[in-house]
């Protein structure tokens, strides 16, 4: 029988797992500096909620896992932020501000780069703050953004902002029609993968004339303070949350960028968007203020920012901030011969209770055969059972990395 | 728009995944310390491999979530062990022995008791050892288990063991034809749920006649010493486990119970699992050595456990040794008046540098509402900043538990 993974989705491996182990760990303990709490929704939605107006958008929507079972029509999530919206629409009972974070696996049945890393099933590590209006929020969620890149090494991170009202305010400035912003901003948002000339040609598509598409591509470079947008309800909120990020003193790491538009439909504010030079995105999110009251009919405003954890720790590994190691196994024990096994469980076990990581021989292999294995895997360390060292209580402890030996009383282990 | 989660399916709520993170670090803390690492494979396999002959069978087999995606029929895995062995035969490159651990959602369809706590979406937590085909294998397993209950503080907890080829040489002494093994195992296995008078007809509804089922329950009693089975390649593997069982001090938590049967097709010698007084299983493996072999047509032998970590929580819950708490935010910080935000932000981002879990207000709200709101989160104390208070550089720390208050130094905090 042949067996492969199904298209898109991969193994992840013991040297990558123990990487997003240590990465997920500082990640999450940054949120939790920030008052977060974890919550889990399921992997399985309704497809209805998945596809809800104002969720995904038809981008995602053609992107979403989704199949009939025993005639439900059910999906996987694309993201972690339209199930959370699911949640609160269906926990009135929640005390506002609810902060959470939630690491897990979303499914998008896009394009396979698996060279560039673009998997069909991913994880994402989410927070959001539901149920405050205020850019305050957005001001919280940033700096746990900038704490966390500063914990994990990644100095040169910077993060774009920039705002959907304000976006629209320059569409409508520009000539747009109010029916064509969201096609026009989602050809904007590909301009990071796109050229000039195909981005325009896809506004071009939808009807835009050529006078408006020029203001656009015209304006788009546009600095903060040589906008024309002063009176921009979106301009309002970016200018308080700037004067914010200098209390968080964050304000060196957000760079205001008008071409920033992000993909999902359902941003309603400011938007965000972390990279460092030459990578793709690291982390993106903003405000959505209508998808609750979508799914409850009662509206709760909703700030959060989604981590990519596979380009982080891609983009970790090219800085050589962290390196891949196979296992984080301290302390091989070698048997030398069968009959010093007993021995062998009882220093294992002594060990173990010294809360060290240890790998004990339980294949009978010849001792030459068993150091070859140790230092395939990488162990750094090999003690070694043997009958005449135990005669005087001893074991020997052998460094892999410079092939020192020592003879060691078992009582000094 | 009527908004619901997928039947079957739940929202973890935060006071429960705190308990979920802080149990599932202790029990990957003691499978580090016995040199498992993690592994991860994907949530989507094709269902040509969930589905093999002699994976999970029948049984599991009416509840894998199948579908078909763009032509492709696909399914989510049932459990973390035939992923495993698809992953084990695709990589002929891995030094064994292979030890991982997964922590993991796996999906059946089974018949929904929420009440009871089971689920369609629900995680194990496993471990497992490829490339050992000795009983020493099942030995560091079952004390990596035994050490991992002890350190949640399950002192009461028991490990039912026996072994697949034991139960067959029982019932062929019995009078069973080898085709009705796995019939009559399944049967057995439901003696847990279900009365001796139903699994009697079921196995009798099999073509087994009266007297062989009367010896199959007059025997399935027996102690170890007093099986008639000696011969059985089952019963040496078991006598030399239970010797090795006194070398790891774990003799005394293992009990031999010849009913055990374990539902899954693939088990083929020992079987375990765990219980305390009254509960359902939690915790269930054995070994399984033919599966790796059906994906790679090279037979690789292998032995795990699965732990049921919703199970270990409700046990451990109504044990009282483990409470849920709905947040872990360490203080507080109150916003007395509007214009003294930004020194809350400062002070909190300083204490934030001191590792502590701090929530800032963001609401604007007044100051007794706050101190509502932190009471019905369960936080324990608030930092109170006042305007007149900061004039002194002070702030005001007020316990929740207690109500007393106290004028704090800000540079004491």
């Amino acid at each position: 029988m042949k067996v492969d993974n199904v298209k898109g989705t991969r193994d992840i491996l013991p040297d990558e797992m123990l990487l997003k182990e240590r990465i997920s760990n500082i990640i999450k303990s940054v949120f939790k500096k920030y008052g977060f709490v974890p919550l889990k929704t399921p992997a399985l939605e309704n497809f209805e909620t998945l596809n809800a107006k104002g969720a995904g958008g038809e981008e995602i929507r053609k992107e979403t896992y989704n199949f009939t079972v025993k005639g439900k029509r059910l999906g996987l999530r694309f993201d972690l932020t339209v199930p959370l919206s699911r949640f609160i629409a269906m926990n009135p009972q929640l005390q506002f501000p609810f902060k959470r974070y939630q690491y897990d696996s979303v499914w998008r049945y896009g394009e396979v780069l698996s060279g560039a890393g673009r998997y069909r099933e991913f994880e994402q590590f989410d927070i959001d703050i539901i149920g405050i209006g205020s850019v305050k929020a957005e001001a919280e969620v940033l700096s746990a953004t900038v704490d966390t890149f500063n914990k994990l090494g990644l100095r040169d991170f910077r993060i774009k902002v920039n705002n959907r009202k304000l976006l629209n305010d320059f569409l409508k400035m520009c000539g747009v029609k109010a029916e064509n912003y969201k096609n026009v901003l989602v050809a904007i948002d590909k301009l990071d993968k796109k050229s000039v000339e195909e981005v325009r040609k896809e506004i071009m598509d939808y009807g835009i004339n050529k006078s408006a598409c020029d203001l656009i591509f015209k304006g788009l470079n546009a600095s903060f303070k040589d906008l024309k947008l002063k009176a921009s309800e979106g301009y309002k909120e970016l200018s308080e949350l700037f004067n914010i990020a200098k209390l968080y003193n964050m304000a060196a790491f957000l760079d205001f960028d008008l071409s920033l538009a992000r993909g999902l439909d359902y941003y309603t504010g400011t938007i965000f968007e972390v990279k460092v030079k030459g990578s793709r995105s690291l982390a993106g999110g903003g405000r959505y203020d209508n998808m609750i009251g979508l799914f409850s009919g009662k509206s709760i405003p909703a700030v959060g920012i989604s981590l990519g954890i596979d380009t982080i720790i891609d983009v970790m590994l090219n800085k050589g901030l962290v390196e891949k190691k196979g296992s984080d196994v301290e302390v091989f024990i070698a048997v030398a011969s069968g009959n010093v096994y007993d021995r062998a469980v009882e220093i294992a076990r002594k060990l173990r209770d010294k809360v060290k990581n240890i790998e004990l021989e339980l294949l009978d292999r010849s001792l030459k055969a068993q150091l070859r294995y140790a230092d395939k895997k990488g162990f750094e360390r090999v003690i070694i059972i043997g009958e005449r060292d135990l005669q005087d209580g001893c074991v020997v402890v052998r460094n892999l990395k410079n092939k020192k030996e020592e003879r060691v009383k078992i009582t000094q282990l």
